[in-house]
This record gives C-alpha cells, sequence and structure tokens, in this order.
C-alpha cells in the first residue's frame, strides 16, 4: 500500500477499524472521499465529533438522546406505569413507528451472552430495576428473539416477578406477510405452540 | 427518525451520502461511534480531513500522492519509455503488487462512458497525448475489461497509433486458478479467440 499517499494509507487504516468496513470497502470510501468538495468531508468529520461529544444516555430510560431526559419520558402523556424493555435505541424507533405503543423504554444496551462475557452487570439492568416503584403496572420485555434476548427475557422475568409486577413478552410467531415457505422451523412451531382459538 | 438525537440523526444523514452505505448502514456506524473511545472518532474524523486537504495528483502520470511527483515517476530506476495507461490509483497497486513492471503509469482517472457523460475530455487524456515525445517506446492500455474500459482503449490506441508510438492491450482470457464452468461466456470466447500454439 505504500504507493499511495501516506493520507490515503492512514485514512483506509482508519477506516477500516469502523463494523463490516473491510479494506475493500475502506480502500472505496477514501477514494471516494478525496474526490469529494472538501466542504461534504468536514461535514461528515463534524458530525461525527460532535455526535460522539454531545449525545447522552437518557437519566431514565437511558435511551440516547440530546438532553438529560429524553422526549419520550419527558411526556407527561405518555403512560410511564408501563415500561417496555428493549435491547437498543433501534428498536425504540421501530416500535414508535408503530404508532400502537404509548408507555415509555428502557434500554438495556445489550442483552446477556456469556460466550462474550456480557452478563447482567454489563447491560442496565440495576438501572430497570430502580424503576420498578409502586406505581409501575407492566413491564413488556420486548428484547430479540436470538438465544440472547431470550436468555435476557427470562433472566428479568424471574428478577422481577418477586416484586410483584406484572412481566409480559412480546408474541413470536409468523411475521405478518411472511411466506411459511420462507420462514425458520422455529418460528413455525412457536407459532403452531401460540395458536389462538378463532 | 427525530427521537434520535439531533446529533445522531445528522450524523446519518451526513454517513448516507457515502457510496455503498444506505441508511441501515450509517445507522449501524452512527451507533458504534457513538460507544468509541474519543480519541478514536477524532482520529477518523481528522484521517478524512487531512486525507482530502493533503492528497494531490502526481503532476507526470496524476496518480494520487503526497508529493508533486510520485515516487514511480521520481525513480529514474524505472523504465520511464514504457507508459502503462489505467483508470485509476488502486489499479496502479495492484500491478505494482505483481512486482512484474518496470515502467511507468498514467492514470485516467475514469474511462469514457457516453451514458454517464463522461466524454474523453472528461478523463486525463490530454495529459497522457502530451506525454508522447520521442522517447516513449510503448503505450499498455491496462483500462479495465468492461464496456467503458475497451471504448477507451479502443479510442486512445486510434489516437495514438498515427504518432507512430507502439500501443498493446493487456491480454483478456481465462483467469489462472478459474474454473472453466464458473467463467462467463465472453470471457471464454475471447480466451478462444486469443489462443496460442503450444
Amino acid at each position: 500500500m505504500d504507493l499511495y499517499s501516506s493520507y490515503i494509507n492512514r485514512l483506509i487504516a482508519e477506516l477500516s477499524v469502523l463494523p463490516g468496513i473491510g479494506n475493500k470497502t475502506a480502500q472505496r470510501l477514501a477514494f471516494h472521499m478525496i474526490n469529494m468538495p472538501k466542504e461534504s468531508v468536514e461535514n461528515i468529520a463534524r458530525a461525527m465529533v460532535e455526535a460522539r461529544n454531545n449525545v447522552k444516555y437518557c437519566k431514565c430510560c437511558y435511551t440516547l438522546t440530546d438532553n438529560e431526559i429524553c422526549p419520550i419520558c419527558a411526556n407527561e402523556a405518555r403512560d410511564h406505569k408501563t415500561i417496555m424493555v428493549i435491547e437498543n435505541t433501534r428498536d425504540l424507533n421501530a416500535y414508535e413507528k408503530t404508532g400502537k405503543y404509548n408507555g415509555v423504554y428502557h434500554v438495556l444496551h445489550g442483552a446477556i451472552n456469556p460466550s462474550m462475557g456480557i452478563g447482567p452487570n454489563e447491560i442496565r439492568l440495576k438501572e430497570l430495576i430502580s424503576r420498578l416503584h409502586d406505581d409501575v403496572n407492566e413491564v413488556i420485555i420486548a428484547t430479540n428473539s436470538s438465544i440472547e434476548g431470550e436468555t435476557t427475557a427470562m433472566y428479568i422475568s424471574k428478577l422481577i416477578k418477586p416484586t410483584g409486577v406484572k412481566v409480559t413478552r412480546i408474541a413470536s410467531g409468523v411475521p405478518v406477510g411472511g411466506e411459511l415457505e420462507y420462514i425458520d422451523e422455529v418460528t413455525l412451531s412457536r407459532a403452531l405452540d401460540a395458536r389462538v382459538e378463532l
């Protein structure tokens, strides 16, 4: 690589640090940036540094936000007695898009994954428990339907049940619009187990 | 998206400008950056701006370099009478890796592509012609084996031939180690046309 300019080499090395960006992609991005207008490159660079330095965790639900308290936790019109537990901020956005949920959230920032060294203390679980005061009616566990997500859901449910707060789990089954032949067996057998009378 | 922080939204928008980075990838990168050490994010940002502002085109062959003249053009030991014409700096690197070429290069920065509005004046073709003085023995055209690359090769060869300089084109055929059954028909028929006696 030492035939390229040292600046390009350094840029390729820096970009390769990012997830999903291998050496080839980093090269492509680097050469693209060299040909972009100066201001565009500066805008991307500034957006990166400013986001890194200014984004905070909401003091209540731990989602990423510009303020101490996120707009959802600060909203009096939301039902603060229902807490949906999710793995990350993107999941929050996915649920908000449905427009069907009026409660508040709790973002774990991960899921229990012993093989990766992520135990209950590595995610925001203590912070969830400390939110469970008398006013909370229900905790809806909406972690992913993966092994880690299910493990986390089981763990949380065991932790919360003794406190008397109602704990629920979002349903798993066949996605709406999904064609049966393309759906994996685990999902199909769960959909069968969870069948409802019509 | 307005539930995320405005900083994250801006970062996602900026990253989506890059080629091959859609909204989902931009989100993944943005959330990753938020969790990276401050200095790592600053290093990437700095590498981007510095590369954009400091990389130059070699005054001779137009490859990207830190100096006025690239290390290859500045190297007295290279054969300056043989010029290999390539589409971009990455191709130069690919040929240098072979260790088999001792001539110099000329980087076109593109190929003729009328449907994209890229004509002969949009690539560094004038600059190539102006290098063709008495001393040049051979111009090897090593543009890609795509329609654009072939068009460019034909165009250049027609332009140079009247000057009396020898013009050659790199061979196309079956890649070494390639299994015939997976190779497209055009490549196969070219390999057949260009067969050599053993």
